[in-house]
């Protein structure tokens, strides 16, 4: 059932994207003192003119997803990767260079960070650096971010004066446990960053952000901590920041006989509250 | 450290959403010979005017993520919940008329489906059947989708005549595994669906064309998927499926003194191929 | 820093084990009119005389765990698996007489289950079929199951009667929501059974001893369960069922003037009862 | 189909447990100035006198693991939190004293770390504390343990040495990366523990031997942790150690023409070896 496709039905492919997703890397820097590890999970996605693949089954514009794996490995070999973000764009100059059907190539990556117990010897760390480099032959866009920064904080943070309905039933809180797991990307505006201390400055903004607002709602703190990298930091143009309410319920021990001053919570991971929010520079050329 | 929005930074919030995720329901209907049984988590985000909740931490605007959940069980209670797609309605409707400070609701549900094993007994199934509606004070639009649906074919499916460069190790299959989890969603053009028996309809023929298709590529056939479906319903304006490429790996028992004429494979969740594509109706309204 | 074992500490190796976890593995037969298809992932573990390698490093009694996955491969290329019980016995025999080290080989597998769509097509089901089978140079046990087999009944479901002490807030309810997610192992007495027609009554047992049964507690149900199986199969010996209680809970619309007539509920993964049972015919052999 | 249980098969409850799963709390200690935050989830299971509940639907001797969660929140209000194997041991004394017909109660607490960044703001670390008390009427044991504490060396691993058979492929190394996920349980011997300075050392302890040790395989590594931990803590009686292997295999990279001297590897999740020891000092009173 090879379906025709010029006369099945009058359809247009309208968008389309392929890759190769969950490709996983250790790289070993071998130093004389110690070693140096990055593990990095990548995804990198094509665009172009494919449009024949896809109504025709002709494969000859298509770099296999294996062929694009097997250059990524290869690539780590011939570099260094210091900052993944340069690393992302080493991959695309090189897709674009030999696929003239390939218009945009998209990098997304996950840096597993490990601290360093010994000069040989790691562990792996919860949270997760990201990037996602898109490159075009005008030219390439570069974000930078933070995935699962799980964040509690136990004082400051209230939520009042919201909207009442007859669906009502939260009370209002003049002292609340606020948790979060921060989803951040921001975008550079110049291209020349020092990708490393900046990732570091920007996450120890936004924790010390946290934990000094006085909060009056998620979306009160989500833009505080948007406001104050886009004032600290000149090269960041953008900054989404998507920010869960990771609810933690006050539990009710009055048909015990016993209050509860704030002291004993039970967390649930469903529902949660979605706060999200963008924040620009004005005037920043904006990006994609 | 309330930082004082308007002098802090020149920045803009240029987009920003909020809600409720994850909030889950089962909903039985006890009918006098047998139950049904409706199991879905729902997504609620609201867009509109919030920007000042946002940059001076007034809630007045607010409608709480927990009020949004109240109202998801207490409309749940009042109605019967036949499609999830009207479900959908029947909430945007209502948060639109009471919030006139949201000009946008966006409900997304995963409706868990249910075998059933006797008049009021159950067994979970593993796929998934999704919704996206959503709507403003002009009008409403409506997605409707299938999620997980893994399928294998161990014939009629081959990769071959792509482009070979100097990172190819790939070899070229006449005879392969082809193994995927379909996400797929389409609009609706026309507003009165049966939108259960479609939804049933369109599952199968997705199985089908899977089955029956020669295969030359994932892109081949997720091609051939998409207009299958918008050849035979007329009132699917667009479809996008996402089929991610499962690879299955022959097994090299060469070292072992052993053949393997496709029949021993190993299957890897990761790497996977990403593959997506989106079919338009020549002439159709566009969506969101 | 080579810890001298000997004179260290005064310590003793008191148990041990290894082998290889998630084996993942397709095994397709072609027949002349159609494909049939086996997933399963495996684990195989060794006891035996391993003490040296753990106390001083000496690997020469060590099969890899590498080794044991390549068998795997070699071995489902040489025989046809039917039931994966029979494939389990295989490998033991295997690693039995190729290991005098080894004393005794326990495999697990899970097999996960495919519905055939066309005659070389297939989707995947949820729920899974699992065996552990156990050998030495003694004999084999053989024990079969279910895993993640996840039902509900919404009526013949009552909880009362249990006790009430200061930190009793449940209600009792003659009239509740039972789900659970069965996970189930019997063993059997007999060498000789149909393995794949078995497991398919078994299951079958499970679901209409559950769909019928008039609950008084979900131990209750899960006792009733393991009579009804060792009661219709006399070549089991014994059944162990585990049946977390996935709670539901009636949401309380009292603040919006509703009621709520066991119509509208809230299903929680977090917290979970835990019930577990091991039912064991009088007189069979106890196995391990 | 209420089975009548004395009469349908001559079957035997050989084992039966219940108890609550997957509660989750947060205790907030309110402290001048700082706060001080906890975050446990929890098993309680108690076995007993409930044969009758099984086999007749008796629930006049079943505690409701509702109120089993019920009574962690109100203990958690009426005593501090300092170490979770205080806590447990609080809680199985309430059980016992209160309910005659169990006879064994077993809590097991994982408990979700976080780090200081403010007085009252934390960040969440990766690495899980544990703990399993077993108390009866004749006295509790307590062990305690690490999950989830994931490590990698890159230098002073080999594996050589081993059985070579008609399977094996894979090359002896005498420098590989050797990377892990140590879960540890120790048993203390005496009662009277510092439970947190003790936990914070063995951690230490398991990290520091663990990038010292010459390693010649997983087993040798383990059983040095094993040994050490013995040798430096009188107060433990046993460790069991589970390290599975989690490989990252070196790429092949001559078809591209490059050499791999260990820079490159893929890590892998599947498959894994699994590598299990348990140290026992020798005239240790023997735990369950």
């Amino acid at each position: 059932m090879d379906t025709p496709p010029t006369e099945a039905v009058d359809a247009v492919l309208a968008a389309d994207t392929y890759g190769k997703s969950r490709v996983r890397l250790i790289k070993l820097a071998r130093r004389p003192d110690r070693h140096d590890l990055k593990e990095i999970t990548l995804q990198i996605l094509f665009r172009g003119d494919f449009a024949s693949c896809y109504e025709t089954g002709d494969n000859s514009k298509i770099l296999p997803t294996d062929t694009i794996k097997n250059t990524v490995y290869a690539m780590a070999r011939r570099h260094d990767i210091d900052a993944i973000e340069e690393f992302a764009e080493r991959l695309i100059d090189h897709f674009l260079k030999n696929n003239p059907q390939v218009s945009e190539v998209r990098v997304e990556m996950t840096e597993h960070l490990w601290s360093r117990v010994a000069p040989a010897a790691f562990t792996r760390e919860s949270q997760k650096r990201t990037a996602m480099v898109t490159g075009t032959r005008d030219g390439v866009t570069i974000q930078a971010g933070i995935d699962d920064l799980t964040i509690l904080k136990s004082a400051g943070s209230a939520f009042e004066g919201y909207i009442k309905d007859p669906y009502t039933t939260l009370k209002e809180a003049s002292d609340r446990i606020f948790a979060t797991a921060v989803r951040a990307m921001w975008r550079y505006s110049a291209g020349a960053v020092d990708f490393n201390a900046r990732w570091t400055a920007i996450r120890q903004e936004i924790l010390e952000t946290f934990a000094a607002h006085d909060s009056r709602s998620v979306q009160h703190t989500l833009h505080a901590i948007g406001q104050e990298v886009l004032k600290r930091f000149q090269d960041v143009a953008e900054i989404e920041l998507t920010m869960p309410n990771k609810h933690a319920l006050l539990v009710d021990l009055a048909p015990f006989g016993l209050d509860n001053p704030n002291e004993v919570f039970l967390p649930i991971d469903e529902p949660s509250g979605y706060i999200q929010g963008k924040l620009v520079r004005r005037g920043a050329v904006s990006g994609r």
